[in-house]
C-alpha cells in the first residue's frame, strides 16, 4: 500500500515540473453557507487536471530512459502522460474514447503523444491498451491502480494540509471526485496523516457512485452498464483494486449528486472562484453545495471548514455554455 | 512620488489579507506563440481583482479607526473597499455607475456597503463623492490617485519579479491593464527596481487609449468624451495626476486592443488557464495576442519572456458567454 513517504518521495521527483495550485476561498459565496469553503484548484495544474502530478511520478521514476510509454484516459491523463513524456523525452502512445472532449484529443495531440480512438461502450481499452504495450515494449501507466500515480496524485494533500497549515486553518471535511479512485485515495493518504480528524468523502455522479455503494457495502461494487453521466473524466464502472482498500483504510465515506448540480457547481466555481472546472472537476463542489451535506451543518455549534477538491478544467464551450445557463441558487 | 519602499510597507500591512496569486503559464498556448507567456492570475484575489491590494492598503492606513469610507467605482475598486472596510469594521458608502456588471453592484452589496448609483455619461463621480464625504466626514479612498492605493497595486509587482525567480526566468515584457494606472504604476515601481531591464507596456482598449496617447505625447491627453468600450473596469477617460508621471519615469510604452480582441483574450484565458476574465482584465493578454506585438519577436534569437496581467474576473454570463463564441484564432 502507498505510504506517507511515497507521496513525498514522489513530491521531491516531481517538485519542479508541477504547479502549486492555490487553495482559495470566497467571503462571498461563504456568507451564503454554514461552513467556511475552500477549493484546491487543481485545474490550474500543467494539463488542466491534476493528472499530471501523477502523470509525472509514474513516468519520472522509470529507469530505462529508452522506453517509450502507453496510457489508456478519457483525456485528463493522457495529456498528463503525454506531457510527462516529452519532459522526459519519451515517445508516449494514449489510447481515448472517440467521444471524449476536443480540448482533451487536441491537448493530448499538442504535447506530442500518437492518439489511439475506441469506443467505450462496446471496446476494452484495457485490453487496447495491453495489446500495444506488448507490441511495442512499451511501459503502460494505468490511469489509477498503480502506486506511483497514487503517491503523485497524494502531493495535492501535500499542498492542502500546509497551505491550510499557513492560513492557520484545520480542515473538518474533505471532498474529492472519485472516478477510479487515484486521487482521493493519495489525499486522503496525505490528509488523514497530517490532519488525523479530517471526514474524508468521495464525490461521484448519481449514475456512477460505485465507490459510495462500494463503501457502504465493504467490497467492490459496479455501475450498469448503460449508465450515462456527463461527468466524462471520472465515468469508471468500479473502484480501483489498489485504491479501494486505501479508501476503506483511512475512512472514506461516499457522496454523490445529480448531473445538472454538477453543471450548478461549475457556474458557482466559475462566479465565484474565477476558475474553469470540467463537469466531473466539479462535481465534490456539487456535492458540499447538496441539500443532504449543507442540512449536516444545521444548528451546528463552531463554525467548520470543508475543502472541495476541483480537479480539472478541461472542458469544451458548449458544454461551459450550458452551466452558465443554469440559474444560481446561491 | 511612491517608492519600493513603499510597496513593501504595504505588503507588510496587507499581507495577512490579500492572496499571493498565482503566476501561470501553458505548454499548449506557449508552443503556439513566438515567446513564454506567463499571466499573473489577479482575477483569484479576494474581491475578483487586483484592487484589493490596494483597497486594503489605504483603507487599514486611516489613522482614525472610527472613520467612515467613501469611493466611487465601476465596481472592483467598490468591493475592495466594501470588502476592506468591513475587515477593519468600518462603514463604506460606494458609488457606482449605474450601468455596472450585475455581479460588482451585488457583490459591493454582499460586503455590506451602502451602493449609491449614478450615471456614468452625464454625472461626475468625483464630485457625488466628494459632497457624500464632506457631509458624512468619510475618508475618500481615490480609485487610483492615491499613494497608498498605488503602493497596494504594487504589491503585485513584488510577487511577479519572486515568481520569476522562483521559476528562474527572467521577464522580458511586462503588460498591465491600465485604467487610471494605479496597477500599472505600483507595479512598475516594483518590477523596474527588482528587473531593470523589463520593457513596461500600457494595455488600453482602443476607444480608451489616452495613456498610449498621452506617454507618446509626453503630457495627460483625454478620449473623447462620447467612447464607449465593453472594458467597463478600465473606461477613465485619461491617465492619473499621480500615475502618469511614474509611467513616464519608468519609460512605459503604450499598447492597445480592439474591444473584440479583449473577448478573444477571455476566450483564451478561459481555455488554456481555466480561469474567469474580465474584458478590462483581459486587454493586457489581447495586446500581447495581438498581430503587431506578435511580430516584434520574427526573427529574435533568444526566446524571450512575456508577463500578462489578468486584473480581474468581475463580469456577468452573458458577457462571457459571447467570449466564448468567439473563434479561437490560437
Amino acid at each position: 500500500m502507498v505510504t506517507i513517504d511515497d507521496i513525498q518521495n514522489a513530491r521531491n521527483r516531481i517538485h519542479n515540473s508541477i504547479e502549486t495550485t492555490p487553495l482559495l476561498t470566497s467571503d462571498r459565496l461563504n456568507s451564503a453557507l454554514p461552513f467556511d469553503l475552500y477549493v484546491k484548484a487543481e485545474c490550474l495544474q500543467r494539463t488542466g487536471s491534476f493528472k499530471f502530478r501523477g502523470g509525472c511520478n509514474a513516468v519520472f521514476s522509470i529507469e530505462d530512459s529508452t522506453l517509450p510509454v502507453i496510457a489508456f484516459s478519457s483525456g485528463n491523463h493522457a495529456q498528463a502522460v503525454a506531457l510527462a513524456a516529452r519532459l522526459s523525452n519519451r515517445q508516449a502512445t494514449i489510447i481515448m474514447p472517440e467521444d471524449a472532449p476536443a480540448t482533451k484529443i487536441a491537448g493530448t495531440k499538442s504535447y506530442g503523444a500518437e492518439v489511439v480512438l475506441y469506443d467505450r461502450y462496446t471496446q476494452s481499452r484495457e485490453e487496447i491498451g495491453e495489446k500495444i504495450a506488448s507490441e511495442q515494449g512499451a511501459i503502460l501507466i494505468r490511469p489509477y491502480d498503480n502506486e506511483n500515480v497514487i503517491a503523485g496524485q497524494g502531493t495535492a494533500g501535500l499542498e492542502i494540509c500546509e497551505q491550510a497549515n499557513a492560513r492557520n486553518i484545520g480542515i473538518d471535511h474533505y471532498i474529492s471526485c472519485c472516478g477510479g479512485g487515484g486521487l482521493l485515495a493519495g489525499t486522503a493518504i496525505a490528509i488523514s496523516h497530517h490532519l488525523p480528524d479530517t471526514q474524508l468523502y468521495s464525490a461521484e455522479p448519481e449514475a456512477f457512485n460505485d465507490t459510495k455503494l462500494s463503501l457502504a457495502a465493504g467490497k467492490r461494487l459496479s455501475n450498469a452498464p448503460d449508465a450515462r453521466s456527463i461527468c466524462d473524466a471520472i465515468v469508471t464502472p468500479c473502484p480501483g483494486e489498489l485504491t479501494f482498500p486505501i479508501l476503506q483504510k483511512t475512512g472514506c465515506s461516499g457522496l454523490s449528486a445529480p448531473d445538472e448540480d454538477a453543471l450548478h457547481a461549475m457556474h458557482i466555481a466559475w462566479s465565484y472562484f474565477k476558475l474553469t472546472v470540467e463537469p466531473g472537476g466539479a462535481i465534490a463542489l456539487a456535492c458540499a453545495l447538496s441539500p443532504e451535506f449543507l442540512s449536516r451543518f444545521e444548528g451546528a455549534g463552531r463554525r467548520q471548514t470543508v475543502v472541495a477538491m476541483l480537479s480539472g478544467g478541461n472542458v469544451d464551450a458548449d458544454m461551459f455554455t450550458a452551466a452558465l445557463e443554469q440559474a444560481l441558487r446561491l
